[in-house]
C-alpha cells in the first residue's frame, strides 16, 4: 500500500486476472484510460463453435468485460459497473486467430451509464470488425479487493 | 445409417457435444422438440465472475446455444440456424449452481426467424429467473456431419 | 381529492391523456393493473410508412408507453418509470387497422426494472404477433399532475 | 425522366416526403450519401412527452428512418433495406429543439445489414447526445415510386 490509487490498466488488469471465466479463457488487457479499454483473447479449440469460429458466447464475454472496464475506469475509485443490459451485432464472421475488443464509455452517469464495443476479427493478413455491441451498465460498490 | 431422420433431441445433441465452447463448458440438452429447447450448465470455477456468479458472457452463450437449438429443430432438416444479434437482460444475479435455458422459436421465416430464451438460476432451494434473452437468426445451409 | 389512490387504470389514463405524443396518435388505455397494461392503437394515414403498414417509430413508440405503464403501475404512487434502453424485433408486417400493445413487468427493481411488451396486429380476419420488446426501465420520482 | 438513376439525397428526399409518418412529422434529410445520412425533426407539442422533450418513439421513428436510408443509400438502386429489429439506448433527455440522426452503414450484405444511429438534442445553446441505436436491416426489392 502506498497510498497512490492503481492506474487504470493496473485496475483492469487486476479485475481481470482474478479467478473466474476472464482469467481462464486467457482475455488480456492491452490499454486502458479513463473510458476506454483494448483487450484481446486468442483462440483456443474450447472458444470455437462447429465452423471454428469464435463462440458468440466468447465474444459476448469479451465484449461485455470490455464494456465493464470501459465504464469502471471512468467512475471514481469506489465503484464498479455491472451489466444490465447487452445487444450485440455479429456483423462478420469471427474467423481469426485473435478477437480484440476496443470499449468506450459513451455516456457516464451517477447510476446509469453506456458503453459502445467494436470487436475485430484479426489474424496475419488484417483485422476486420466482426461484432458491434452497446452496454447499458449501473455503478455499484467495488467489491473488496 | 438408418434413412430416418434424427429426432429434435438427437439433433440437438448431436450438435451440443461437438467438439467446441458447449462441450467445453458441460452444457446438457434436458429437451428439444420443435421450435423449443430446454438445456441447463452446471457451475464451475472458470465459468464465474469476480462475485462468484455465472459470467455474463457464459449465460450469453447458453442462451444463444438454445436460442439456436429453438430455431434450428423448426427449420427443414437441411437448414441450421446462426444468430445475426442479441440482447439479454439480465434481470437478477446469477447466483445459483445450475443455469436452467429455456428457449422457444416466436417466429420462424423463410430467412429470418425470431427466439425468446428465459435463463433461470437454480439451487436446492429453488429457481429464479436471471436473464431473458431476444435473438435474431438467419436459417443457413447445414454444415456437414 | 378525494384521498384515495387513483387506480392503475385511471393512473395510467391520465398519464397516457396529458397532451403529448401519446394522445396526439391516439393511444388508448384498454386494461391496467399493477404490473400489466393492454393499449391500442387505431391506424391512421399519418402513422404509417409506405407500404400501409403501421411505421417502425410508432410500434415502438406505443411499445415503449406500455412498457412505462406495465413498470409504473408497479412502482409505489410517488415514482413512475422512464426508459433507459429499448429493443424491438418486427416478426411480422404491421399490416392490420389496429395496434394492440400487452405489457407487462418482468423484473421490479428499486431503481432498475424490465418489461416486455408483445404487439399484436388486428384486423376484422384476427391478430397476429407484429413486434417483441424488452425494455429497461428507470423509476424516478413522479412529476407533479 | 432522364434516364439518369437520382442521387443518393433525391431517393432519400422523396421516399421521406411520401405520405405517411416521416413527412407527416416533419422529417427534413440534410445529407445523403451511399451509407450515410443525416435528418433533423423540430420539436412540434405532439411529439413530446409529458415533460416537454421528444417522446422516445419518435426519436426512434427518426433513428429507425435514418438507418434505412443509411443502408438504402448503399444498395442496388433496385432494393431498398427495412428494419428487422432495433436497439436503442437513450443517453441523455432529449430537450432540445430539434433532434439531429446521424446514420451510417457499418456492414451492408447482400441480405443483412448493420447500421449505427447516433440522434443528438439541439438547441441554441448547443447539440448534445441524446440517443445511440443499432438496427439490423434487411434487403427487399424496391416499392413501385
Amino acid at each position: 500500500m502506498t497510498g497512490q490509487d492503481p492506474s487504470p490498466l493496473e485496475l483492469t488488469t487486476a479485475v481481470t486476472n482474478r479467478p473466474g471465466w476472464a482469467s481462464s479463457v486467457g482475455i488480456r488487457v492491452v490499454t486502458a484510460e479513463a473510458g476506454a479499454v483494448e483487450m484481446v483473447l486468442d483462440r483456443r479449440a474450447d472458444l470455437v463453435q462447429f465452423n471454428g469460429y469464435f463462440h458468440g458466447g466468447v465474444i459476448t464475454g469479451l465484449a461485455d468485460h470490455a464494456a465493464g472496464g470501459a465504464v469502471s475506469t471512468a467512475l471514481p475509485p469506489s465503484r464498479v459497473a455491472v451489466t444490465i443490459d447487452l445487444h450485440i451485432n455479429f456483423v462478420q464472421p469471427a474467423d481469426g486467430d485473435v478477437l480484440i475488443a476496443r470499449g468506450r464509455a459513451v455516456n457516464i452517469g451517477r447510476t446509469i451509464s453506456t458503453a459502445v464495443v467494436e470487436v475485430a476479427s484479426s489474424n496475419h493478413v488484417g483485422e476486420h470488425e466482426c461484432a458491434l455491441v452497446v452496454a447499458t451498465l449501473r455503478a455499484v460498490g467495488s467489491p473488496p479487493p
